[in-house]
């Protein structure tokens, strides 16, 4: 199985995707964590795209402000990557959301949630597309699924 | 392969809807078009969730409005859901972004651009994600984008 | 008098509702609490609302994030929904009051007051519904508002 | 059968209001309409209110701009009051909204979407208000939901 | 002198208030103080408007949430109105801004800032206002700017 | 009676203003109108202000974009200054309404309705000051109001 | 005279960008335009930057939608960026404008106004960023400030 | 080499710029702190652009609420202005940036990120700006943009 690359691009976006690590764990995906900044960077993030396609499935990119790493990504492969909006600015993540999701046609990012709930999201939505593909993860989504709805009844 | 399902609120998101399947067409990946609102056919929504992981890879679900669509299914089964923001209400479409992407953690729907370009950003995110199990649209997605390319290069 | 069905998406959102079951007890009205959630447990929310008309007359759903609960209840039953809108997210509850206020015609969740003041407000608007029936509630509602206005003007 | 009334904060409302009234026909409930400025008239929606409780079961008040006609007529009655926002600001109707929904604890008004979706959701959620007391019309709720359904269906 | 009424709708707006009243103090203008709910006290703000012409030449009206206060007495006085937001909801005021300063035409409510910097310039834009009657306010108010001119710079 | 000044932006502001100058009309308040850019003219900003509290009572301030024509006159002036947001951008005229009523404490700007609404509303407000002073204005308002009335009870 | 690059994110954006060509002709400096997609050719975009300072001063970067074009720029170049903001989605360039200005920490781009405001205000802005090496565009930047002035004074 | 002038609306706003002045010590640009507020000390500002031009290179204007002084310092001189919109006020920010960056044609303000990534965002760019000028900053923005970049890689 292929790894998943997961880019951030600050150190401090680490406690934030701390439940996209923990989540791809309990599916027992492997992945990498990259600290990668767009705007800082940049050339190490395109020399990454260049060989992401050998290395990885899926990228999930998270950033905060202005979040164009998604789209810089999103731009130099054709895996697909998932933005993951940090809230961080005064603006509540507003801006990052934007920043993800409005991608002109043509070269797609797909944001998630804004901040924790969003870097857990992430993960599963990972995890969906490798199901497409690697189908004993099909049967680990739906135990997932029923602990979470087991969870919820429970109390 | 399996198809792509294309689900939509309404009948009048269908013009907006052009671009996706126009885009998917390029890329040779069937796809079935259902028109399925979550809030008035809700028994069709979820009669079509049931079956779904046989006949499809990936849904995209449009919607406008508080667009529930894509949660509604996504909530049904454990495929990857895209969820395609419609500019219906005279909101311009943020209340159907963020009815879309704030999805709490557990249960992703992937959001792209409001409107057309999100339309057929959703095609190019469906086939990237296909790709990782069909090879033979890597080359495709490479070629699009060096058509694209060409196309604002030549202006 | 039948009673009144309170769904909440999360456990998290107890504390919010609070001022809600204590304005029904005020009115004595009786009530259910249910913890369900439309995209982990979208099941139980459907069994729960093939028999709600049965036992209920009014639901108050309250949710945060992309709030779909509202509108999951409302397409499955003809029992008017109340949605109460939490503030969760970053986005400071805006992301749950567009989810639930912006239902496509046809399909009406009624939104109150983001947060705890919608709690009271659901509450209290359940009891002006339950009074078109139970006569006995106006004279309730009348010294409610009474003892409201005196607690203002008494500062 | 009590009548439902239907307050309009300006009469150029009514084009919007139009899917109200006719749905409230399909329904054979019986309203009234009226023009009445809670800023232009509140005299006359004061007077209005003084007598609402005898003849009306459930009072619809649509406004733009700061729509405050809701919390007016919510101050002076117990009924349950419904407020249509109206796109008739440069705001979208997002100014409505926000003056209708945001009451504070005590006095509830409960929202609908904004715009032409929102004055039909009116309709039908006080139908469904009105079926608590008058049974007939839970089956009338159930035809329109049907033919609602047929009508997503046969595209 | 008449006086000024500061009317809050709810005594949680008082710390915000501080400085209107102290503002107001510095300028040796007279006020009351009072507290009338629009919407949890009704009767009471109509009635304080009926006389209002009387005792009071302008009204300084502050509520949070949907804040109808300014709106109502502006309806029943043909006092100048200054309506201050305040942040009291999730919602950071934005809410109680757009209810005070969209007011359709024919009826206005002046709004200030959201918050304490509000209450502060609406006791100057009372004295700016009481003024143009009172021209011993005039050197008050060029006193009050060059304190505030040397505050500055002074550091 | 002294006059007003309404200060427009620019020329293109005139047809928003027409109520404004109608509506002074009605109540015989003499006025005088000048195009002047806080940005592209700010000496004759700043000479108009030097001179204007000899000519004028009441100073009206529209604009759009970033609105800072009022605050610029508020802060060379202690005459009462409206400032009427404009909706001239993309941005339905929220820019000009946070750039004119955000002000910091010490110096208002009272900040009426986004573009014609205000325009009028900006009108009848200086009406409601001048008339502290001149109380001939009271009766005139009085009739403005019995005339409002009217028109919406007539429809 | 080195030359302004005005680089735009797609062909569309062109009629938008025509006051910013005719303000830096007016200004008589030298610019050459490119249409360069930070998405659908980001290396071109790259290899631009590599030699863009042997050959511009100032780059002006136009975008809509989620602009990353002005922040992958800034991100190799250390030549000022100034990012105008196109109002090309359905949310009127708050898109753009949030995906431009809120670049994280040591990497900026500066926003001007959204749309053809803003366009020219590039040219202008870029003008003054050039006086400070080439002082006989003081002159002229003088010459154009008192043209504006003198057109809104003559109306 | 002229210095930059770094303006603050409020002595508040110091503890926010402090990034600023770093910075631009970093870079051995001499600069002056002055707090100025358009509105409390219009005088001094117009004065303080008066001479601006022989003293100064770059402004830096910083302010929260409704952010005019960026946009009077604009109307004064033909420096380029600066803008970093100061979070101080309910609204996040949203308020300044908006104030700040939608000036209308003619005369530029250009917007950085809000609040301190802002305040190191102006001195970066005013860094970059004074680069074209004298060519020894371009080594120090390298040498900066190289820290930065070993700082992200070495996490």
């Amino acid at each position: 199985m292929k790894k998943i690359a997961i880019v951030m691009g600050s150190k401090s976006d680490m406690p934030v995707m701390e439940s996209c690590f923990k989540t791809l764990e309990e599916f027992g995906i492997p992945y990498d964590v990259k600290v990668l900044s767009a705007h800082r960077t940049i050339d190490e993030v395109i020399k990454f795209c260049e060989s992401a396609e050998e290395e990885y499935e899926v990228i999930i990119a998270a950033a905060g402000y202005a979040a164009h790493l998604g789209g810089v990504i999103a731009a130099k492969t054709i895996l697909p990557v998932i933005g993951v909006p940090i809230d961080a600015s005064s603006l509540n993540g507003i801006d990052s959301l934007l920043s993800i999701v409005q991608m002109p046609g043509g070269v797609p990012v797909a944001a998630v949630t804004i901040g924790k709930a969003g870097a857990k999201n992430a993960a599963v939505f990972a995890a969906e597309i490798m199901a497409i593909k690697y189908p004993e993860l099909k049967e680990k989504l739906k135990s997932y699924r029923e602990a979470m709805r087991k969870k919820v009844l429970e109390g």
